[in-house]
């Protein structure tokens, strides 16, 4: 995600703040979250390697900088946010089986699930220390407290869609509107509370837009997993890991879920057929595919994504920020 | 956890408090969390049964009431201790492959490692949510950050046990310390921040005693585990499943800590060769138990408890306040 507007130091203050919060701790239990982060391999040595980027933590500085001028009263929040984010990665590593993010082993896959659930809980347990440091900025603890609310009510509609996701591994047909909730929940929820803490935090505290800038983190998270919906099985280049197994494991993706609902009878029961395997075999997925471009499901899924782009432009709109700012 | 001094409304107090924040949910990921909280079967039916015992919640109101009087003033801090305690024990279920807790099916057991992990992760997120509630109670934000930071620290204190813990499996030997530090951090981070909260809400937001509460948790928690293992291999009754698991997955417990570094050389080279199986044989814990007995190690496990307990009760003198009244 390009982010104009913002300087270019951006990057690597919130890099820095996030080190700081979890490089510096001793115990190898640390080590776990640091190689998880990008920043050292599995014995604990340096990487030397651009850091991945930082989509929850980038929105925050985004949306502070666009509410005030300056992202860096919002990077306690941004840490704290992006925390947050990568411990959920880890544990959904774990609940998908996925044995590589990002082109590296997952943590489970380096150290064992027992592990990686206890370094992802470690994880988030600390993402709220980020945003206590605030106090020492001066912070009035009513904000602090605010902030901290915001979290974990964003953290608990991540979990509420990360349910829903699990649940509807398992059906075959699925009203786009459900998926479309889900997907909000799961991948926008932490971006929307990203926007909104940041905008406060830019602001000097003000909740004026704090409604909006959810909204617009709620539609650009269902943007982001309908876009990575579209690219799993049309993109150029080879699939993620974590693409493949949500597309082994029929995870519910938006051309699927139309597919499912509005193609002809004899298509939906040839996608019935794959899909009541216990797994989607990997050599079937050519075939749903070309399927699905066939009755319409690429292009459902292409109008849904320009949709819920423009909802969330009209959020950042409607909050008074000019999207060329936080896009 | 017998609680003399407190009225025999707190149990239900704590039990309300804690079905207001888990059980008014409507999804049925929330029937997850009150399934593993004993109120419901897994079809979401009530059941009519006592409630488990709260050994965390209960202490906070138990040191709420020895510092003021009160044990009220507490319940946030309660509800918010005790249900990261519950989180942690469906995520711990999942790490050892408990297939029971407390005699009935565990959470991962019954819907999958998947949505346990995932459950368990959003009742870490709401646990916070009881002391957010203490705002609308008045309780001044500094006290409210306050409280939330110390349950964080603490949390990130269990995550540190727990990784030594699972750690120490594949050790045969371990020196005495490293094994009661983990215990500390393990079985007594919680508890000692369920002390301090409950000191500090019942005494009107006072840190006065909180380094001593703290330090008493710590040596409880510390002694309910040396207890624990003394309980799995000389306990009278059946092991529960908890227990055995522990013992299979050798999990290290302080006699056999001792009986590694302390028996004759023919016993070690024994134990050596049943602890470097894969697993313990569960049928091989009664020859382990009576070599263990004839070494010493039970001895040695029943001094260090009773010297923990002592410690735990100084403590509680030292923070001036009756252990009678808080045991």
């Amino acid at each position: 995600m390009e982010i104009p507007g913002l300087p270019p130091t951006a990057a690597t203050d919130l890099e820095t703040a996030l080190r700081k919060l979890i490089a510096e701790r001793e115990l190898p239990l640390y080590r776990m979250m640091a190689f998880h982060m990008g920043w050292v391999d599995e014995n604990g040595a340096p990487l030397h390697r651009p850091a991945p980027d930082r989509p929850h933590g980038m929105l925050a500085l985004a949306a502070s900088h666009a509410a005030g001028g300056d992202h860096r009263p919002a990077l306690g929040c941004a840490v704290a946010v992006e925390t947050v984010h990568n411990f959920w990665q880890i544990h959904a590593d774990v609940e998908d089986g996925n044995t590589e993010r990002a082109g590296r082993p997952s943590v489970w896959w380096t150290w064992g699930p027992a592990q990686a659930i206890n370094a992802g809980d470690g994880m988030h347990a600390m993402a709220r220390l980020a945003i206590f440091g605030l106090r020492r900025d001066g912070v009035p603890p009513e904000r602090v407290a605010a902030a901290l609310g915001a979290l974990d009510e964003a953290t608990v509609r991540l979990c509420e869609g990360e349910y829903l996701d699990i649940t509807y591994q398992e059906r075959l047909s699925l009203p786009v509107d459900d998926y479309l909730k889900m997907a909000e929940a799961r991948s926008g929820a932490l971006l929307g509370c990203a926007a909104r803490l940041g905008g406060m935090a830019g602001a000097g505290g003000s909740e004026d837009r704090a409604s909006e800038l959810w909204e617009f983190g709620l539609k650009l998270g269902a943007a982001r997993q309908v876009a990575g919906d579209i690219a799993a099985f049309w993109g150029e280049g080879d699939r993620d890991q974590v693409q493949q197994g949500r597309l082994i494991a029929k995870k519910k993706s938006l051309p699927v879920v139309h597919a499912m609902s509005h193609a002809d009878a004899t298509t939906r029961r040839r996608l019935g057929d794959l899909y009541v395997q216990r797994v989607l075999d990997p050599a079937a997925i050519k075939t749903v595919a070309a399927m699905m471009e066939a009755c319409g499901s690429r292009r459902f899924a292409e109008d849904n994504l320009a949709r819920l782009l423009a909802e969330a432009d009209a959020a950042l709109v409607a909050a008074g920020l000019s999207s060329s700012g936080t896009e």
